[in-house]
């Protein structure tokens, strides 16, 4: 746990420089616009400790798997996001000394991430070796209205000399994976052009074939005066750099803007990517950054004016939350149904970039509430697009007819992931992704997307499901053995309550869907039975039986759902504070086979149906099992707190709710897991507006009515948010003195507050 | 399945060159001498498929492992067994044109591994690109009388040119291992020599800096005389050589005789290593390659004559037996208790050459009955040696109190195995090591072993079963959860019926052993006591408590032992004939879960219980066991099939002992699972051994007495075999006559033979 930063309702503030959490920063200050994002790297060459990062959203590179013993049905290639063309970086000499701030002596370094107006900024004065003093102040970002631009306004002024300075901007796709598994570089070199203040590469990934131009167009001022520079052109593989020398005055304030781009094959034909990125580049330069600053920051206000979350009397918790809506909204917009949420987002390497379950399960509902319909809807169809490489992935293990499983990760729908005990048997994803198109419908009312997409993807999943469970004779029950659940501290276990119930579920969903689409649209009903090979009796009379006698795992003695076979077999009577402090976290303290066999479990699993299912349990159900499980629950994914919150609150538990919000809200402001460096956890970050809004808001839709059961934590004042639903926007706004509602749309909306039915 | 190698009693024979079974013929014609060994490369440089590979028993290096995910417990280096330096090299050009195999045609070719005499010879008549024609015959052997040594006669006859002849004679330590994990070179260079006739080079492992000296004198005659060359030195760095001209007549035989050793600093000062090498070169020179021969032939003889086992009217069984016994005794001699026997002996790098439990499982008692006891007793010490590592390598998984777990793989003491449900979770390979001992002691009645070293292994393995066990409040009994069986294709599951039964047992012997040691040599006693902290009335009071009360899985209606818990929910009705023939080996077919939920055994598990503790069961409940698991069972490790002969015979399941039998006794001659090429199985060739002689022979110990209980398969005329015990020797015959009975030492003997007692 870290406390460095300093605590503010809008910004990201570090005072002071922080050399050996300079990796934490260059994560948590990251930039992004959904299209493009960047760790903050420094501008000025940087020989200390550092994780250079820029990824352009989409592009990845299939690296070829290393595993410690390769099993049957393991995929041979692991799908990661690129470290690509290095943009932002303006390097200097002070008459031939490197300007490098692990050389220096840094005073009054100030670094603040606007997440208001969407810009980052640094400011300081540094002090060279030769005693040359120089101040700084660097602006920059990835724009958000056009999502293929970035700006950087770097301005440094000699404080106690005047001389030669020499400044190289440039380009640089040379640049490598730190995760690469075999030590190879994944870009290679298709073109370079430099004339007068414009640098351009094009580089393109080996295998996938992608191709990205990254170019750039520079000026420079000093006091407001054109400079009179000598520019030297640089062209080597994959690099390209204008260099420019001229001499700087004490006192003088030299301003540099660097307008640069990122163009990629996914969106424009190859040939054309050096013509298109040129007129990118010099139209975003005519427009200039100030400009493109004030367009940044009036569009941020409008995201923010959606999606804000206040909270008063807490600046910790209202900065926590807003550091994370902004994450979210930098690594994902919803403009491309390519596009997916990794979970580093543009932040970092770790995990390939590629898409876990974590999208569906966590981020889908942050992004149904605060952003146009469409942006959830991309989100199901990439899923869609990826039906049939789910069908090869399930053939893979031996699954037929259509049955599908989508991968763990994945980057363009193949399975990424080689761990048996995960790839094979973490197999309740397919369960999300099924419960996601329910949700979505739910909360939008869109029906019809069962009959163009929806219903295609629950067949396959469907019929994975059935093939997956067999017949146990002696309990006279389907079961399903081998599968891993959310709890990803037990492996291999049979009966996993959350995977059975959420199979089970799934198969009645699509007896359902297939129904509605028979009705409501028969045409589509026959093309889709005619596409998928549909047998109709033979099918939906298999899955009914399995629907009916679907084996529940379930204590009598604690009347709870047991997480599977077994469970109580285990030294289920200890808790949490039977623990050592020595002992946590505990999947840093203890070997694999003692955390198995333990009675911890590292995030909601039971309670994770608990959760998704609300309403098909009774409360009494519900508390039995959240106070069972929770007290077991040592929270070690960042995917848990959330979870435990939205229960918590349901059943009342209000300071149990706030103990859990606690846990998740500044998870990388505070570099909770000591990991922050490798990147932020961006997915996870959705889970703090789910606390938000569906725990303290206590939001929900019934009968397709939003409903609200609010609480006030009472560290807090108050707090409001709001939401998007079916065309109107609601404010909900919660304080000591109770809520409000306001409807900020010209439609009127009946809503249920505390137990009221309300008109707005 | 291949079936290229003539049949042959005592004789290993590939006729005609099998170009693309080469690999196959390089692992299966293998020679060692129990402290080196080799595969069968050719003399002649080879530009066609081979693994090359010389090795020098216990000289290993622990490279830096791979894996997947990285799990907190897991060893960080994983020892291999090192590719050392090529000595057999006798690299040939006539008139420059290079002496490759792969570019001749191959006329006549012969190879036979004479096991008899214990050498490999290869003869044959090549044609180059050139239209030279060249017959060769070649011989070679590692020497059993001097272990440190190995000869070749390498000789050729220029059919129908004469010209010159360039042949190179090196020792090449600059070689890699195939398995690298970072292609990195394990061998640095320490020094070169070359002389006259002789080429040495020592060469030193990274990180373990053992040092090999290895090196050789040749001599060459044509038609008997000797020939005048010119001898040109070469060294660079790790690599020696002289390199001869001269010119060849046709007709006239030319014969190289090129004799090396191979001194590591196992048994060396380092310093002296050169001296040595040089010493022992010169006397195995001088004594000359047709009297070493002579003696390998009659070393051999008396090998055999103590360890042979004859079956007549099937001479692919009887070569099948031979050669595993061949290969049993080139691996290993029990010369040094610091050795032990590789899954591949010197025929391969595969598994690393290190030792895993089937040396106490499945080796122990092929040594222990054909060797003298000192054999045996010093597997045993190899494992009391590395008692200390195992109590570091159970503090690293979280047990204490010098609670020892002994490596799924070692060459040191250290675990090297990496995969969770292996390393951490098969553990049952504590028991097998705890088993040896009271295996060891019933066959030898050498009960002092116990005071000696016995006690504090079996103290060390006591503690871990009874921290590994809990109590389960529901069962009201001991459990253990999280184990791998025998049976490698369940993972994770809790309660195996066999990993808990040998817990049990073992935590009772070492009662016992306490007991007894405590008896009969108190002042040992007193030692040990002290030396491990022993708490009497507390540990041996818990361990009581578990024996008495643990938990044994049993089915009630098929009456049978429960393979672990949950056997039973699986789709236990199906056996092996449920399985389709492109279905197996399941192992290459099918993906990981899908054989883990399924109830197909990979080799025996509850029957290898059977089979340790025979004696513990009823034979109904043995045949109710066996009659269960066995069609179930799919035999896909190489340790299978013996066990189930053994059992079958003892169940009169004659037709079904004798289907087990060809299973196993041709494992690698008809390369039966398609991976000879990487090395001969050479642990499970013990378990033909075990199928003759406790299987068909029926060997057994009773309360001290020798026990056997003979039957002969009626693919047989019959088959006889010897065995040392306690100070005897017998020979057992059985024909269809009947059993026959000799004693062939000077000690009378009482025995048991099918059910009567008699006197030798």
């Amino acid at each position: 746990m870290k406390n460095y930063l300093k605590h503010d309702a809008w910004n990201i503030i570090e005072e002071g420089f922080h050399r050996k959490h300079n990796q934490i920063s260059e994560s948590i200050f990251s930039l992004g616009n959904g299209r493009m994002g960047q760790r903050a790297n420094f501008e000025e060459y940087f020989s200390g400790e550092t994780l250079q990062g820029n990824y352009v959203a989409g592009i990845y590179y299939p690296d070829k798997t290393r595993v410690g013993w390769w099993k049957i049905g393991y995929p041979e290639y692991f799908a990661k996001v690129l470290n690509a063309a290095n943009w932002n970086g303006i390097y200097i000499e002070f008459d031939g000394e490197v300007f490098d701030l692990n050389k220096c002596e840094v005073n009054d370094f100030y670094r603040v991430l606007n997440m208001k107006e969407g810009y980052l900024e640094r400011r300081f004065e540094a002090t060279l070796v030769s005693g040359k003093i120089v101040k700084v102040v660097a602006q920059r970002f990835c724009s958000i209205v056009d999502d293929q631009v970035g700006a950087i306004r770097y301005s440094f002024t000699p404080v106690n000399f005047s001389g030669p300075v020499n400044i190289n901007l440039f380009v640089d796709a040379d640049v490598v994976n730190e995760d690469s598994n075999y030590d190879e570089k994944f870009w290679i070199d298709v073109a370079t052009d430099t004339e007068n203040d414009q640098a351009y590469v094009i580089a393109e990934t080996k295998k996938t074939a992608f191709q990205v131009a990254t170019g750039m167009r520079f000026g420079v001022t000093a006091d407001g005066e054109a400079v009179d520079y000598k520019v030297t052109h640089v062209k080597r593989e994959k690099y390209a750099a204008c260099v420019i020398d001229f001499d700087c005055e004490e006192g003088k304030e030299v301003v540099i803007d660097k307008i640069a781009a990122n163009l990629s094959s996914m969106n424009y034909e190859k040939d054309a990517l050096m013509e298109n990125c040129q007129k990118v580049v010099n139209a975003a330069y005519e427009k200039g950054f100030v400009t493109m600053k004030q367009e940044q920051a009036a569009a941020w206000a409008s995201k923010w004016e959606e999606s804000d979350i206040k909270i008063d009397g807490d600046v910790s918790a209202q900065q926590g939350i807003r550091f994370n809506i902004f994450q979210m909204y930098q690594t994902y917009t919803g403009e491309d149904e390519r596009l997916n949420i990794g979970p580093k987002g543009f932040t970092g390497e770790k995990y390939g970039g590629s898409t876990y379950w974590d999208t569906e399960a966590y981020c889908f509902p942050f992004y149904m509430a605060t952003a146009d319909q469409k942006v959830a809807r991309n989100l199901l169809v990439y899923r869609y697009k990826h039906l049939d490489r789910a069908i090869e992935n399930a053939g893979k293990l031996g699954f037929k007819d259509g049955a599908a499983l989508y991968p763990m990760v994945t980057m363009n729908g193949e399975e990424c992931h080689n761990e048996w005990e995960i790839t094979f048997e973490e197999i309740h994803r397919n369960g999300a992704i099924a419960y996601a198109i329910y949700d979505y419908i739910e909360y939008t009312g869109d029906k019809m997307y069962l009959a163009e997409y929806g219903l295609e993807v629950l067949i396959g999943i469907a019929r994975f499901w059935n093939q997956r469970v067999h017949f146990s004779s002696r309990k006279g029950k389907y079961v399903m053995h081998g599968v891993t659940g959310p709890n990803e501290y037990e492996n291999n276990v049979n009966n996993n309550f959350y995977t059975n119930y959420i199979a089970a579920w799934c198969l009645k969903y699509a007896m359902e869907a297939i129904e509605f689409v028979k009705r409501e649209a028969p045409d589509r009903w026959t093309a889709i039975e005619d596409k998928v090979k549909f047998y109709e009796n033979t099918e939906t009379g298999e899955w009914k039986k399995v629907v009916d006698n679907i084996y529940l795992p379930y204590d009598e003695e604690m009347k709870v759902f047991k997480q599977a076979d077994g469970f109580f077999d285990k030294e289920w009577e200890k808790t949490v504070d039977d623990l050592k402090p020595e002992d946590r976290p505990i999947n840093q303290n203890w070997s694999w086979d003692r955390i198995l066999r333990s009675v911890y479990i590292k995030q909601a699993d039971v309670l994770q149906g608990m959760y998704f299912f609300e309403d098909h349990f009774d409360e009494d159900t519900l508390r039995r099992n959240f106070n069972f499980y929770e007290p077991r629950t040592v929270h070690e994914s960042s995917l848990s707190p959330c979870i435990h919150v939205v229960l918590a609150a349901k059943l009342g538990k209000l300071d149990k709710a706030y103990e859990m919000y606690l846990r998740t809200a500044r998870l990388d402001l505070d570099d909770y897991n000591n990991d922050t460096e490798d990147g932020c956890h961006i997915t996870s970050m959705a889970g703090t507006w789910l606390a938000v809004v569906k725990g303290f808001g206590g939001m929900r839709i019934k009968d397709g009515q939003l409903v609200f059961n609010t609480m006030l934590p009472e560290q807090w004042e108050g707090y409001s948010f709001k939401i998007r639903f079916r065309g109107s926007i609601v404010e909900v706004k919660v304080n000591k003195e109770g809520t409000t509602l306001v409807n900020h749309s010209d439609e009127a909306l009946k809503v249920q507050l505390n137990g009221k039915e309300i008109d707005l």
